[in-house]
């Protein structure tokens, strides 16, 4: 048996970091993970969705850049070298966490890690035909998507006719009628990917609005966006079933088909906690999800769990803070995860990104905030650039100290602006003193200075 | 005469805004503005040269997106489109200007205005037919560009061999050989949309680097990027002439002749002064630039002097900033200009942007300081939409108190992610603060959050 100061279960975002994080210190550390560094995010979500929208953007620009003045002929998507790029792009990352692991003394074991339990000699985690043994035990094994009980969708996921993010990203042969199960986050950058790419979209979504929390204002911005794309809607629509035709879904009671010759499960995603020996610890669950405090604490002494496992915000950004927490107190040194102020993006064509309250989130708190939106058309920089552009940019301010408490946005580089955002919120400072910042001109980001002075 | 609370000279960023915030609380302001409202900033700089580069860049996008799977034929620059979108975007902005003025009660003169004196009407400006008086004044009339003394430069600007950034943002024609006098950013901008539209680009330029006072570790990146463009540069090169042949340049005592079939002067802009009378108030002035305070107060009581023409960091957010403060002070409100965090920004491909200090600007003022760099390759989005990047982003941090000082930035994005970089120096963080704030993943603005960890 080997023994480490740390194990760490699982070797994306989450892993990873707290694996570096650690071995930096001096610590001890194994990292056991299956697949390749990188999970999900590296993997099969984040990075290489980014590198498909990038190249659907070049490929939409460059399709309707005459009025720029760009003329173009018997433009063409090679969807063989898009992936082929965007694996080169996964492989190259892949690289550099392998080599951060190595620089860091990282012992990486490409295993799959099962928790025997815990005995004198701290947790012990069988790996292959090795086990080791540590103090702390840092779970960070990630999610699965969804797969919800609906007739014949496990056997659509089995078969191929229903894809799941993985191989939505792996498709170097495009359908030509693709039908997304839900309007989130995964639905949407794929749906955008393969309608920009010229797929026949469809998608079934239960609620009455998009991408799930954001704002009911930027939601319906991009579900008009959407639809100028040709992508259609079934929204207030549940689905029914899974046939070799496609997805049958009710709406008021009556059950209609919607003809598929690809279908996309992009329900969600759950904490994966299966077959890994969890029971083995006598953890606290809140249903497939560790339940954590805020120094990413289990109810166990000495095990740690970071990322999607808790379930609390699956973003990779949120594994990450939560990996340097959970470390940091391992290491003695006090630091607490603070979930208010946590950006979400969704990297479609417009882009759209969030920070903070929502109208919603901070009437449930009862706090007194007001709301003011502007036309991101009052930023040159985007009047140049987006062609009869629909963006926003929509603040939340508490009227008790005239503090921002949200910003929404849709429209381009909104992925990046929102970090500048988060700072204003973060700082607390007030209107008045946001407004004596000096934006840089000509950019989309000062469409936040115009909103400020509604 | 026509008597006004307050006379505003010079329609550009800084005369319009102060129109507009007296004009809306309450103040009967008049605007006198012979050429379009907007100024330079609109008209001839800041938004045309972001439409032909926004052009540009969707143009080499399709040019090189084989390796992302964007396959075309047959693409061309249809530089009459270029142009006549550029066109539109700045009409449209001219008449959102235009409704501002009309929405705040500015009465606008569309002459010449010649400052008469000081009466006991107020100051008397004369307009066309007609002649305003106010108690209070705000000078805004910009700059121009600087034509220094060579021989042969005056005549080729009169006969049009020579280009001024006006004449460049308007040619539906391109030249073959281009020849740019000097590479300061107007000079860049305008190299980088040209290179990019196939015209063969020198720029001569006195400085051993280019993009003045920026960071060198910076603009020596920018220069191998041009270098890549096909851009040539003459460095240490001082121009001696303008000839119907080309640019003559002396470089260690001998004198070169540099062809070119057309000539962009871009040396650089002085504040603008002359012939409106300004010798009747008994101005202070140092060189061509009316001498102003942090309440952009001049030496004459009630005369007020913003954006350009003071000379002092001429950007169109500056006057921005500068008119707000002005009219604070007009209105009895305490405000005062804060001119360390101003940003600036090179929106050529690659990006460039810069806050705070400097290497070099930190040392003069004996602060003790470290700086840290690290290669935008770093981020997973840099990594997936760019191809070989060579990007970097470099902190510069106070040793006294572990704060940022300094943030310079040449990649993607980095326009629309220095916002964040200024409130990270205007917050005051320290670094391990800094460290703790959660960066959306996957953004290029992630490479702050890695460079703070180094």
């Amino acid at each position: 048996m080997m023994k480490a100061d740390i194990i760490v279960l699982g070797g994306g975002p989450g892993g990873y970091l707290a694996a570096e994080r650690a071995g930096a210190a001096g610590k001890k550390v194994v990292l056991i993970e299956k697949n390749a560094l990188g999970g999900t995010c590296l993997n099969e979500g984040c990075i290489p969705s980014k590198a498909l929208l990038n190249s659907a953007k070049i490929f939409q620009h460059a399709k309707e850049g005459a009025v720029f003045g760009v003329l173009t002929e018997d433009i063409k998507l090679d969807t063989e070298q898009v992936i082929n790029h965007k694996n080169q792009v996964v492989n190259a990352l892949v690289s550099g966490v392998c080599a951060m692991m190595d620089a860091n003394g990282v012992h990486v074991v490409s295993e799959f890690g099962y928790v025997e339990g815990k005995t004198e000699e701290g947790f012990v985690v069988k790996a292959g035909a090795e086990t080791y043994s540590a103090d702390t035990l840092i779970l960070a094994s990630g999610s699965v998507p969804v797969i919800p009980p609906i007739p014949g969708l496990k056997e659509g996921v089995a078969d191929g006719t229903v894809w799941t993010n993985r191989e939505a990203l792996d498709a170097t042969k495009l359908p030509e009628k693709l039908v997304v199960i839900g309007g989130g986050v995964i639905g949407l950058e794929m749906a955008s990917y393969y309608a920009m790419s010229g797929v026949n979209v469809t998608i079934v979504e239960m609620m009455d609005k998009i991408a799930g929390p954001m704002e009911r204002e930027v939601s319906d911005i991009l579900l008009r966006a959407y639809r100028r794309k040709g992508v259609k809607f079934k929204l207030g629509c549940k689905v029914t079933g899974v046939t070799p035709e496609g997805v049958l879904y009710e709406k008021n009671g009556e059950e209609k088909l919607e003809e598929a010759d690809q279908i996309l499960c992009a329900i969600g995603r759950r904490p994966y906690t299966e077959n890994m020996g969890l029971e083995n610890l006598g953890l606290e669950m809140n249903r497939s999800a560790v339940v954590t405090d805020d120094h990413l604490r289990t109810n166990v002494d000495g095990v740690y769990a970071v990322g999607d496992i808790n379930g609390k915000v699956m973003l990779a950004h949120t594994a990450y803070r939560e990996a340097e927490v959970a470390v940091n107190n391992i290491l003695g040194k006090e630091d607490r995860m603070d979930y208010s102020t946590i950006p979400s993006v969704i990297y479609t064509d417009p882009e759209v990104a969030g920070v903070g309250e929502s109208e919603e989130s901070a009437e449930k708190k009862g706090m007194k905030v007001r709301s003011v939106s502007l036309s991101m058309n009052y930023s040159g920089r985007y009047l140049a650039e987006v062609q009869q552009g629909d963006g926003i940019c929509k603040l939340i301010v508490n009227e008790e100290d005239n503090t921002v408490v949200g910003v929404h946005m849709i429209g381009s580089y909104a992925s990046e602006i929102i970090l500048a955002a988060e700072l204003m919120i973060t700082s607390h400072k007030t209107v008045p003193e946001l407004q004596k910042l000096v934006f840089p001109h000509p950019t989309v980001g000062e469409i936040i200075r115009e909103t400020l002075f509604l």
